[in-house]
């Protein structure tokens, strides 16, 4: 297991992070300033500043990309099918141009909440159903761009207006029907928010294997959380094992960065130098 | 698979639903009034009017009891390990004079939250050896007493502070291990809300069988959840299919209660006859 105690190089800001402290450019800056390597943006941010003003800041910068968030929300009606594919094949674009490693996948809940204007629906299988088959359109779009998607199951309380996939051997039933062969193009990112709960978790890591794991997400989960979205923890705040968690997915050989996604209006209130200062320190004494 | 919408025969309400709308023998009248045979009571409520006279109260309105609520809140540290145990025969004792028909157990999350004073920890796979290790115990007293137990798996959400049985998976793990002749003495209680969300459990419904399925609770998923505890949903307003999962407990041959229990601040503060008349309504078009 990697030694994170001396220095951060392995650290991966998730640019949601610090959303409300500035624009990606002054996110990207605030990371030459703290000696932060690489980064994980999120669509919107990328639009607000541009994508050629993106793709430059981060070339400038000379970040890696540990992911792009986020792709999927393949759930609609049939009215929106064209918009999924649509915008899923654009991410895979703007992910190419940025130089991501892999695109981060949220599947979408129930049609309604993952495209909106769609009919409303309470039927769970078959948005699962769906998820698989727009999964499977978009995973020949980005074949040919060579872009891994990485399904990132979310908590069950997501179940509804997120993410209709929710456990990593769910995840892992995905990529093994529709990439038989662990070609490298479709895998899981995992984030201990998500998984920490889970009976299951350490041999579904153990069945993901080197190949199926593409990223690896970090923040915790807080003891009475206020606000089901937007009060994830810092790391040592909650009651994760973060580092169990990291060993077993190292162990299978994941040599990628560790992402910090906190999505916290706590954190957003602080301000930026602050904010990572404590993601550093964290790093170093939690991960 | 029964048909509800002609009267609320099945009906039963867990009485915290309306717990700050009066006292258990409050919620009894109130039952009498509107034709409801059955309750499944809170042990706290039994013992703010007192254990005898909630006996009495029982009887005389000649109620059927769906369950009783709660044991368990098995994990604890060292030092705490009598407390589980005694309070826990205590709780069999009360649900024997109650009458109930079985003990819904909550299994309790990290140490520190379950048993208060614990020393606290992380491990929540040491939490759920502990769940066993315990309930085993129980389930030797609540056999002497002919009291059946049913295991409440919870919603993920509630891993660390109340429950790490979190899946129906996870609890018919632990009924084939401490009950593997299927006895009748250990199932488990299914709630909507508990869940619905999980891919896998119209499958683990098929493989608990009329045996284990002890009880049935219905509400709904609002979204937005706005409080993670106390905002769960009358049934209808929300996304869950819950005649779906009726069904799939009906096929395996269950023909007890269908159980409400709603903890919302919007619901508890409606006047009890509202509220009582909004059960009714819904479980006859709804569930």
């Amino acid at each position: 297991m990697r030694d994170f105690s001396r220095d951060h190089r392995w650290l991966s800001l998730n640019t949601a992070t610090v959303r409300k402290q500035g624009d990606l450019s002054q996110i990207i800056d605030a990371c030459a300033r703290h000696g932060i390597r690489a980064i994980d943006p999120w669509r919107d941010q990328v639009a607000a500043v541009g994508l050629d003003r993106a793709v430059r800041a981060v070339r400038d910068a000379g970040l890696d990309l540990s992911g792009y968030c986020r792709g999927g929300l393949f759930t609609s009606d049939i009215a929106h099918r064209g918009e999924v594919r649509d915008d899923n094949r654009r991410c895979v674009d703007e992910a190419k141009a940025l130089g991501a490693s892999c695109i981060v996948l949220v599947a979408g809940g129930l049609p309604q909440y993952s495209r909106p204007g769609s009919a409303a629906s309470k039927d769970i299988a078959n948005a699962r159903a769906q998820v698989e088959e727009a999964l499977a359109d978009m995973l020949d779009y980005a074949r040919g761009a060579s872009m891994p998607l990485a399904i990132e199951p979310l908590h069950p309380a997501y179940a509804a207006d997120r993410a209709c996939v929710n456990t990593t051997k769910q995840a892992l039933d995905i990529c093994d029907r529709l990439d038989p062969q662990r070609s490298g193009a479709l895998g899981v990112a995992l984030d201990v928010y998500h998984i920490w709960w889970d009976p299951e978790v350490l041999p579904q890591i153990a069945r993901a294997g080197k190949d199926r794991l593409l990223a690896f997400h970090v923040c915790d989960w807080l003891v009475p959380t206020k606000d089901i979205l937007n009060d994830r923890g810092m790391m040592g705040d909650g009651v994760i094992d973060i580092r169990s968690i990291r060993a077993a997915v190292e162990a299978q050989g994941y040599a990628g960065y560790s992402e910090i996604e906190i999505f916290s209006n706590d954190w957003w209130a602080k301000p930026m130098d602050e904010a990572l200062k404590t993601c550093i320190e964290r790093h170093k004494t939690v991960v």
